[in-house]
Parts: C-alpha cells; structure tokens; sequence
C-alpha cells in the first residue's frame, strides 16, 4: 500500500475528477458504499479467486475461550471484511434501494478496493476502481453507453484513440459446444483459451491436450483437433470494421442470430455515437474478438475488454452478469458493467503540475509581521490565485525549484510594510 | 455504516470540491495515506481513547495452534488495522518522506476513518475527515493559515459567519498551577472542566471537590475553591473584540507573556486577512475561551473549535501538537492542525440538485432504434449537457418527477427517425 505525495495525489484528483465529470454527462449517477461488508456477503461465491485475497476484520469483544474455540475455523473469529471490489457491493446496494432508484440504474462508483496480492511490480494491496455499470437494462443499449461513455472519458483524458475488444460468453459457449466439448469441460477450456494471448494457439492446443489426457486416460482429441484447427485458420484478428458480415467470419458457421443481432446492435450505437455515418464505413473503435475469455465466473454474456494503442495490456473491462442480482434480490435484473484500471490509467497521464489560475510563492523576511503576511495573501487569495508563504533560506534557488515542481508558476518577495502595490510577481522557471 | 444514494453522494462530493479547491488555493497540498496502518503504530498510545475503538485486520496465514495460542492476546491475531483519525498517519508520513517536503509543510487530507462505536444518532462507524496540518513552523503563522483558511472554506460554502473559540494548552496548565493544582491532579481537572458547557460552573465545582475527596480522605479543597470563584466571577464570556486587553482580562492576574503575545499574533494576523484596520476594532471571528479545552492529550498549545451560530455543536476543532512528529521521527518538529466536521457540515449544506449545466432526460418510445438514442446523445454531450436516456413508461409524470429529483433540469421525446432539429426540449418542473 503507498503514500501518495502532493504531486501525484493532485494528478490523481485531476483524473478522478475528468471521469466523474464524464460518466456524470452520460447520464450515470454515483453512488458510494461503506469500505467494510459483511463476511459472509464476500465470502458468498460470488467474488470468484479475489474471496480468497480478502482481509477480515478480527471480531470485536472475543473471549479467550471463543478465540481457543475458533482452532483452523478463522470464519469464527471475523465477520466483516474489506471489500475486494465494487460489484459485490453494488449488487447489494441495489438490492436494498431498488425502490429509491431509477428503473434504469446507471451507477458510478470510484472508490479503493483492497485484495491480500504478493506484493509485485504493478499490482497494489490497496486500489482505487472506476466501475460504471447499467442495472435493468438488457438491451444492447446499455454496452453500447458503457462502451461510449467509457472511450469519450479515455478522450476527454487526452488518450484518444482507445479501442474496445468484445465478445459474448454466450458465443463462447456456443462455439465450444459445437466443438465437441463437453458443458463439464467447458470452463478449465476456457482458462486455456484465456492464456492465447500470451501462449499462442501452439499453446492452447497443447494445453487442452494434457488438459483432456489429465481427465481420461484415453481421451478422445476431436474436439481439441477441431478447435486448434480453427484457432489457426488463415483470418486475421483485424475485424474492423465491425459488422455482422466481421462476426460471422470469425466465429465458426451456424452462430446463432440472437447472440451476433445483439453483438452488431452494440456496433452500430458505438458507431452512431461516434460519429461514423453507417456500421460498416467507419473507423468503428470496436473488436469482435471470438477468443475473449475474461476470467470472473459470473459473466453471462458481453464481455470487454479496453485497449489503447500506448500499452499492450487492457486498460479495463468488463461484462454482463444478469444472475448476479437476483442473488441478493431473489429475482433476476439484468445488468453489464464497465471497470477502468485507475492506477494503469493515471500511469500514462502527463504529469502537468501547472494550475490553471496563477499561484504564487511570497517570499518573505523573516521579520515582515505576520499580520501583513496574511494580509498580502488575502489580497492574492481574493485576486483569484492559488499563495503559499515561504520564509526566506539562504538558499532562495533551491526554495523556488521546490515551488515550482509543486505547481507553483510566479513568485514575490515581500518585505515589512509591503502592500500589494509593492509585490513584484515574477515568473517561476 | 451508510450506503450514498446519487443525491446524498452528489452533494457530498460537491462539498468536498469546494473544500479541496479552497485549501490548495490557501497553499495547501493534499496527500493520501493507506486506510490500513500498523497495528504497532495505530496502538502506541497517541491515538488516546480512540487507540479502543479501531477495527483489526485478521492475520493472514494462522495456523490453527497459532489460534490457539493467542487466547487473550488478540494483538496476536492481528497486525494491521483501519485508520481511527488522520493525525497518526501524518505524523508516520511525515516521518517517512520529509526530505521529499517543503520545510514548512501545509497538508491537506480528506479520506474516511473507522471507530467502533456505538450505534447512536449522528454517530458513524465509518466517516470522512478533512483535516488541514502545518508541520515545521511552530509561529503564530501557522495557527492564522490554519483559521483563516478554515473560515474562508465554510465562507466558501455558504456558511457566512463561522467564527473559532481558541485557548492555549500552556494557558491552562498555567491556570491551574496558579490556583494550586498540582501536575498530577491536571489531567483529571481538565477531564471536568472540559464538561463547563454541559454541567456549568456549579457542576464543575461540585465534581473537582468529588474528585479531590476520591483521591484523599481529608482533601485541601483550596484550589477547587479558588478555582471555582473564578469561574462564576462577572465577567461576560463576550471577549471579542479579540486582543491583549480581553485575553489578560479572561485569565488570573500576571498570565506568561509568551503565551499571551503568541495568542495576540494569531489574531492579529486572522483580523488582517478578514480585512478589519486593527485588532481592537474590528469585528474578528475569534473568541478567547479560557476553559476551552478539547480531549485529545497530544495537544502542547493552541487549541482550537469550530463554532457556526447555525448550531450549537462545533464543526470541527484542532491545536497544537508539537511532540508528535518527534514520536515517529525522533527529533521534535513544531506541528498544528485543524480538523473540520466534514459529516455535520455536510447535513448543513442545503440540497440543491441542479446542475450548472443543462441536463437532458430522452424519453424514447421502445422502438427507437438504439444507434439513433446513442447519436443523439452523443449529439447533446457535445453541446455540453448531461444526458439521460429513459424508455417511455405508462406513468410518465412519474419518470420526469424522479429526474427532476435527480438533478435533470429538462427533458425531450423521442420518436423514431428523430433528429436533433426535432428535439424540442422543455423544462422539468
């Protein structure tokens, strides 16, 4: 977990800020839940292999004995915990204030989230998630907001030029089956299918191989053969533009009308959205990518994923999960969701100390009262700049570098009996 | 702890902005600390009652005799918990990056803290802080920026007419030594005298004459008499116009000069920045409180509260507390704070939805198709509005009441084919 220093804390707000505004102007509404849930609400199935990274909180009031009694039953000596996302919570949240919302919810939450990770380069112990997600919604939409809502708020951060891979778990389900795989082979085939990116369809195939030979001793390889063949069929993975025709392509035939329909309705309100006159003509910042996986268990249809040109890995995601509701409802509402990686995204922006309005350094004696002091720097404050007083050191140089790397763009110096009138400001290097 | 529903959240975060902004335009730089620190460091004796009330994080990775062992030592089944105040972190902050700070240092926090308390009304186990420290200037200055930009802030926010009771830990000590209280006696004597406004001069006397019996069976009671005589002398508790006259006058005879000429500072310089000619004249919003005395036993000098005639409870407070930093950094460095009540600030602030922009709900009939819904959109967020999109319900007054509710100030229908020349935006009531 890290210290954030002024210079980086004041560039995080300024991102927080760009994408609260923007999600704001697309019409989502941001709500906010308590850091700490309920054990057994994180713990319930839903939060797939980040359960396991949760911290508990130790239970209040514990006697000696109960604590003696809890042995390897450490579930006995907590009950609540931090949460290790903003989904979990947000389907409870909207569980308990169905009522209070609108019957279309489109939600905003950017706030910490905590999961126990080794520590490694990259990954944090504590971090913040940016997650919009459209609650009652089924149609297409609702990924077609999250999608353009969530390209214009990379633009408005000057990181234009962001794509979004998409597919659809349904598609994924269906193109195994008709494979051969098996439903019970379905999801260990789908964790292979995951690593094509960094292992190659060589990979893959090897893998589901020892995968199938791990299960039977004499397994049949039809689907697998089957599969490999066409994951290295001569097709590119340039679907663009995206259109049906694009799907059809790169699924194997026979994909069932509602699932690709539902994929070229996405396309074409991207497309309307920004700015390309029909689905098929424009530079459409969408990507049919059939091999898409993402790993949380409870999606059930869309899935994204969000590029962008400058890094090779994703800069978000996310998906349909329409079960994951009526869990906590009892009935089933639909809902998709998009999650920007904050920290990865902060990485590439600009440091760009430089304030709007002025901000100014007095530089004072140190015998200059402190009256007058504070009297100049209402003056200034009233003017409408930003003023930080500094005692005059001995070494002025190294004084005004420091101001200046924390944004500060002009300086005075100030004597006793100084009035505005005697303020020199002069530009900071 | 509370779930934020979009109102409630919206105005919390507008409030905040408005803090934010008002501080870094006084010289401040905001900093974040993890929500999770040491449990050596969140119970080494600072955090005074507060130490009680912090949530533990469960130890990764016990082994079930580890467990066992434990037993009464719970310390032993944690080492890490959520933050209690903000002034702990910033105390092993600074000591961890000074070289990395400008050497007097104005920080900015605004992050939630965690008490296990119990549930009553207006009580949070889980709530925001924003406090504002100067570290390493041990000046009137400091104890000035710290008042002006607190008063500028609640300005900032429609609070006109805030002002601060203020007091000096030296002050006090200094009173009770001349009355005849010993050393050891004074922290129990503050503990009573800390409850004036609550059980008045009468229940103060009566409760240091309890406490003096428990402590001795045929107690002096000369001190407490002395003491007490004091308190009910005529003297209005009106010291303002604030300055040497009235604090000289609100204190026994021959009060230390430094103590005195440092509290004259502090209002001098408040009375300069809020514009009035002198410090006699004027109508400054400091009020000399010699019986202030506030809870925590970290404070070394000023002390400070939050008054606003709105209500009769402060909104925040703070002081000097300049053996802190020495704790964590092993060398004394002088350090003031002042924390505002971000919560009852909050429930002050009236509600007002509207956004300066213009904000547009779409009521579409359901078959509109959605790459039409997304162009228009898009085609209204360029012209700077929010935009909701909604599907035509049966009960339409309904759905326009909650946008409104919502923040939306207008609203149009949309057929199939629309354009935005068709678009014929009317106002929400």
């Amino acid at each position: 977990m890290r210290d954030f220093l002024p210079a980086d804390k004041a560039r995080r707000e300024r991102v927080l800020a760009v994408i609260r505004e923007r999600y704001r102007a697309h019409g989502f509404d941001e709500i906010e839940t308590p850091v700490v849930e309920e054990y057994e609400r994180l713990h319930a199935g839903i939060g797939g292999d980040n359960e396991k990274l949760a911290f508990n909180i130790l239970k209040r009031g514990l006697d000696a004995d109960a604590v003696r009694a809890a042995g390897d039953d450490q579930a006995a000596l907590t009950d609540l915990g931090l949460r290790y996302d903003l989904t979990v919570p947000l389907a409870r949240f909207y569980a308990s204030h169905r009522a209070e919302l609108p019957s279309v919810f489109r939600s905003i939450q950017i706030a910490p989230v905590w999961r126990a990770e080794r520590p490694q380069k990259g990954r944090y112990r504590q971090f913040v998630q940016c997650d919009i997600d459209i609650i009652g919604d089924a149609s297409a939409r609702a990924e077609a907001e999250l999608a353009v809502a969530t390209l214009d708020t990379l633009d408005a951060l000057g990181l234009e030029g962001g794509s979004i891979r998409i597919n659809d778990r349904r598609a994924l389900d269906w193109m195994l089956d008709s494979f051969g795989f098996t439903p019970e082979e379905r999801p260990g085939v789908l964790i292979t299918i995951d690593k094509l990116d960094k292992i190659g369809p060589d990979g893959v195939a090897a893998e589901l191989r020892e995968r199938a030979l791990r299960q039977t001793q004499e397994p049949d390889f039809a689907a697998v053969d089957a599969f490999a063949a066409f994951l290295v069929r001569p097709v590119t993975m340039e679907y663009n533009p995206f259109g049906e025709r694009q799907i059809r392509k790169a699924l194997p035939d026979g994909a069932p009308d509602d699932i690709v329909a539902h994929l070229v309705g996405i396309g074409e309100a991207v497309a309307a959205a920004r700015g390309s006159a029909t689905e098929l003509a424009g530079d459409i910042p969408l990507v049919f990518d059939p091999f898409l996986v993402r790993g949380m268990g409870y999606y059930t249809g869309t899935i994204f994923e969000l590029a962008h040109p400058s890094v090779s890995y994703s800069l978000g995601g996310g998906g349909r999960y329409d079960g994951m509701i009526g869990r906590f409802l009892g009935q089933d509402v639909p809902a998709v969701g998009f999650s920007i990686g904050f920290e990865r995204i902060v990485d590439l922006i600009e440091a760009d100390e430089r304030e709007g309005a002025a901000s100014v350094v007095l530089v004072h004696d140190r015998d200059v009262p402190v009256s007058e002091l504070l009297a100049l720097k209402a003056v200034l404050l009233a003017e409408g700049s930003r003023v930080r007083l500094e005692q005059r050191t001995k070494n002025l140089k190294a004084l005004l570098e420091r101001a200046a790397s924390d944004g500060y763009t002009a300086f005075a110096t100030v004597s006793a009996g100084a009035t505005r009138e005697d303020l020199e400001l002069k530009q900071l290097a």
